[in-house]
């Protein structure tokens, strides 16, 4: 059947040369005789497809051997405890930038494992921009720094990370992780769902420099300790094999077309269609991201009333765009239009834009 | 292309029909333009998904208002550690079966939250057999009493729950889960990893009492805390949106095809042709389990050396039976035969084994 438009923040898009070769496959696997759902971790099938993905991600992001990748569950929400549990002691102290409801999440959790201190936040202007170099408030001792490279729900992205010395940087990069290529060296760890822009749910990606694993105590549950997951390359228990296989044809579909430079050119380009219709459009369209924070993932804007709003969606999702109301907590709309999402899709919102204002200015 | 009879422990066989649904609808779900693997899991499409799954598996199994089904990440490994940091407080002490080594598992991380007793264990036998009732050693003001139902490795299985009076009885059911229809009340809480009989991997269900959840305190780390998924019904973060739609796929094939009971007996059936084959061979096939502990789902054997093992492992590969190979901890054979194995494939290896013995004998 016909396929619309996908402009959810995630699950989302993904490409349809990849849907294509797994649904070709999803029976039985080309000279296996088993379905990708029933093969074992265990089998050299796996391994092959294991192996695959890692490398051509590292090839991809350029993840040297001083770091480790792995695959690991419970979303980036999991993340929020295992980072501090693991990377807190021994200061137990960390500093966290809070530019969105993520962040404050991430606080959360930290929390209860030792001191944050709120190293920057722009939450008394509704999380509308990313906070400057010069605001932030940073500990030299502290365990780490965190930051939340992009704030889905608000539609703001940090266009270069914060200078944070010789403080090992975290990142939670779920929703624009590798949309460009990031100079790695800069982190410590980097962690991402993949839902976004690199799989379907269910697989937390992690990055981790290994000389943080030191830090990782013993006492820690076996589950809830990066070393667990390294020195068992993400197999001490059965991994998503699925979901892993999807990730490894997505990077291969990023390989093929052209990899994250060529990723980062198109992801530009489409932003600035959506974000310049906004601009153009008299005020009629809003952004909540101050322009220099805006993010080339999530396009957060609002119309003149909140009937409009509907009736945008409405008649949007009748016309095929879907997924496009805003997150709860800030109303409006959102146009995610991650690395799959095609640019033809975007000129098309654009010009159903342009029509509706046209029709209800 | 041919599907080859998989006897893997897990990840594991699945229905044809499950598998030629879900590779009917991947790249679109009907009447939505989407693939599953692309739906928001805020989405209707997938409440719908959800809600469904959850009725159906309730049906079949009989759970009642009085438990919360979850369906959440991390494998039966996570829920080690999540059983005792709710459950063990304030008692802070906890009986543990141990029939094997993911008994063994469980006992060591419930031995990072407070006083595990070992109730009983065949370890001295190697595992060959599940402990008597009258072995148990309970202390009935243990915090909950835990038992692995079914032990992968060495082929062994409880036909009933040991009888713990009070004293709320945990399960890791993980490798025979719904190969039967059980008394749910006898339990307090059951969890498994859905990757054997119900799914592909990546899910972890999770079925517990509610009155339980009294005992989870608000210091857990939020994804640790069962309250946390009861109150957002599995839903707080990204759940895997695509293994619960096939876990929906499977209930609605057991539904299909007569329920619980049907499926058991036909896993009686299906395992008695397999240990008959043992049985009669005068000892040239040697089971590990003994008659009164044999598990239906994964039947473990020797031959006389490991040259013959190594030998018809390598020839029933040629001839289509995959993942005959049995955990390295205890090397042999394992055909692990879960819901979804035909019986005809059970017959062609019964014939199989037959004739290697005859050859080899």
């Amino acid at each position: 059947m016909q396929r619309i438009y996908n402009f959810s923040a995630g699950p989302a898009i993904l490409p349809e040369e990849v849907l294509k070769e797994a649904q070709e496959n999803l029976f039985s696997l080309p000279g296996v005789g088993m379905s990708v759902l029933e093969i074992s971790h265990r089998s050299k099938v796996y391994d092959a497809i294991h192996l695959q993905a890692k490398q051509d991600m590292s090839e991809l992001m350029g993840i040297t051997d001083d770091y480790s990748l792995l695959f690991l569950q419970g979303g980036a929400s999991l993340q929020f405890s295992m980072v501090p549990l693991n990377l807190m002691p021994p200061a137990n102290k960390a500093d966290y930038i809070v530019t969105g409801s993520w962040s404050k999440k991430a606080v959360k959790e930290a929390k209860r494992v030792g001191t944050v201190n709120i190293a920057g936040t722009t939450e008394s202007e509704t999380f509308n921009r990313i906070p400057k170099q010069e605001e932030l408030k940073l500990d030299p001792e502290a365990a780490y720094v965190h930051f939340t490279s992009n704030n889905t729900i608000y539609g703001t992205e940090w266009y270069n990370e914060p200078e944070v010395g010789n403080v090992p940087l975290v990142c939670d990069a779920s929703s624009d992780f590798m949309h460009k290529k990031t100079d790695l060296k800069k982190y410590a760890l980097v962690y991402a769902g993949a839902q976004k822009n690199l799989g379907p749910a269910g697989v937390t990606v992690v990055i981790i420099r290994k000389d943080l694993l030191a830090r990782s105590q013993d006492s820690l549950h076996t589950m809830l300790n990066y070393k667990t997951h390294v020195e068992n390359d993400s197999l001490y228990n059965t991994i998503n094999v699925f979901g892993v296989y999807i990730i490894g044809l997505v990077a291969k579909w990023l390989k093929k077309n052209g990899g994250l430079d060529a990723m980062y050119a198109m992801n530009k380009e489409k932003a600035a269609i959506l974000y310049k219709c906004i601009d153009e459009s008299g005020g009629y369209y809003k952004g909540h991201a101050l322009p220099d924070s805006r993010s080339l993932m999530n396009v957060t804007f609002r119309l003149p009333s909140e009937e409009l709003e509907k009736k945008l969606i409405a008649e949007a999702t009748k016309a095929g765009f879907d997924g496009l109301k805003g997150h709860r907590s800030v109303g409006g709309l959102r146009a995610s239009i991650y690395n799959a999402f095609p640019k033809k899709g975007v000129e098309e919102l654009v010009s159903f834009m342009k029509d509706f204002q046209s029709k209800n200015g």
